[in-house]
């Protein structure tokens, strides 16, 4: 059973402070000039039940998940989200444009957690079905990252973790990326923030080109 | 990798109205005259995350999960619960009596919901690990069940399904007990409330004469 590549979703990946929220903006504006209808989401969320999962998942204030319960709790906002959200917006033509999806887990809850990939692609083949065409992966140095994250306010669960923990996620997003060259497209997000949209915006321009 | 069996954990299973509360009481109490100390807990829930799951699961106001990810979200509340409730309470020497645990996925996720019991098989080897010493099944016909479970009030997410899937619950229970004889003991729950808890205090008496 091998996951099915769907030509309209894609999928922006990257660590805290990695600037996502400029880059999804910009993707938005390029993809509507298509004329077609565009969908932006977010994991862990995405439904109303998988945003509850995420207000689970990213609460400081009770008891933390294990690493195995973090996990199963992603997946389940992720089978939620692509049943109920990202199918149909697929199935009916759309684009969809996701801040972050199935690579996360393999990046937080396989290398910084340190479960066992194996099983995580087991997850994956279970619930998920379907991978992107285009990940875009925001790279940016921990520090960097981390200052920039940390001047928008209170951390939430993950973005309190250690600084090791994040070096992890970034060497696993970076290993994933390169074991998938073809999906992967890789922006230096230590760049400005106009810059790195921009890079985003010209890198989707040749997946419409490629797919017309 | 094989489960644990765990010779002071004992699972009580079965489906709705079958009257797990009652025997749960008595066997608090059988339990507690041998001086050691009993830790009834429950599924979904068994610690605040779990609960908060459990929460999730029952809520008949908003979306409701989908199967695979209601099977999954089972899971995490397990894999919490298992870590920070029950592994610990064993660790002390406690017996742990919980009120519905593995099993009940093999029953309503699989039987119930139609999803792939080797699927299920690979979660409880992954984040469970543990299998109990006895599991208790009160076996109870469904109209029965169903007509003692609606006289307490309102029915939650699971109670409010159809019989048929309360039927093909019972039958995926009862199937499994057949399956593992010498762990589970089946009850015609369909007797006396106090009749049903007798059974169940003499089974574990015999548990615990074994044990001893």
């Amino acid at each position: 059973m091998s996951l099915q590549v769907q030509p309209r979703l894609i999928t922006l990946e990257g660590g805290e402070g990695a600037g996502k929220s400029t880059v999804l903006a910009a993707l938005r504006e390029a993809l509507a000039a298509t004329g077609a209808e565009v969908l932006c989401t977010r994991e862990p969320g995405g439904t109303p039940l998988a945003e509850q999962i995420r207000g689970l998942l990213l609460d400081t204030h009770h008891e933390p998940a294990t690493p195995e319960a973090e996990l199963l709790l992603v997946f389940a906002g992720r089978a939620q989200h692509v049943s109920e959200t990202v199918l149909p917006a697929l199935r009916r033509g759309a684009w969809v444009v996701s801040d972050r999806f199935t690579d996360a887990s393999y990046a937080y809850q396989g290398e910084g957690r340190g479960l066992d990939p194996e099983f995580i692609a087991e997850l994956e083949r279970r619930v998920v079905g379907i991978e992107p065409a285009l990940t875009l992966l925001l790279d940016v140095p921990v520090a960097i990252g981390l200052q920039r994250a940390r001047g928008r306010g209170a951390a939430d669960r993950i973005e309190a973790e250690r600084e090791d923990f994040f070096e992890r996620v970034r060497a696993g997003y970076r290993a994933r990326a390169q074991s998938q060259p073809q999906r992967f497209h890789v922006i230096d997000a230590s760049q400005p923030a106009d810059v790195v949209a921009a890079e985003a915006v010209a890198r989707v321009r040749r997946l419409l080109e490629a797919g017309a």
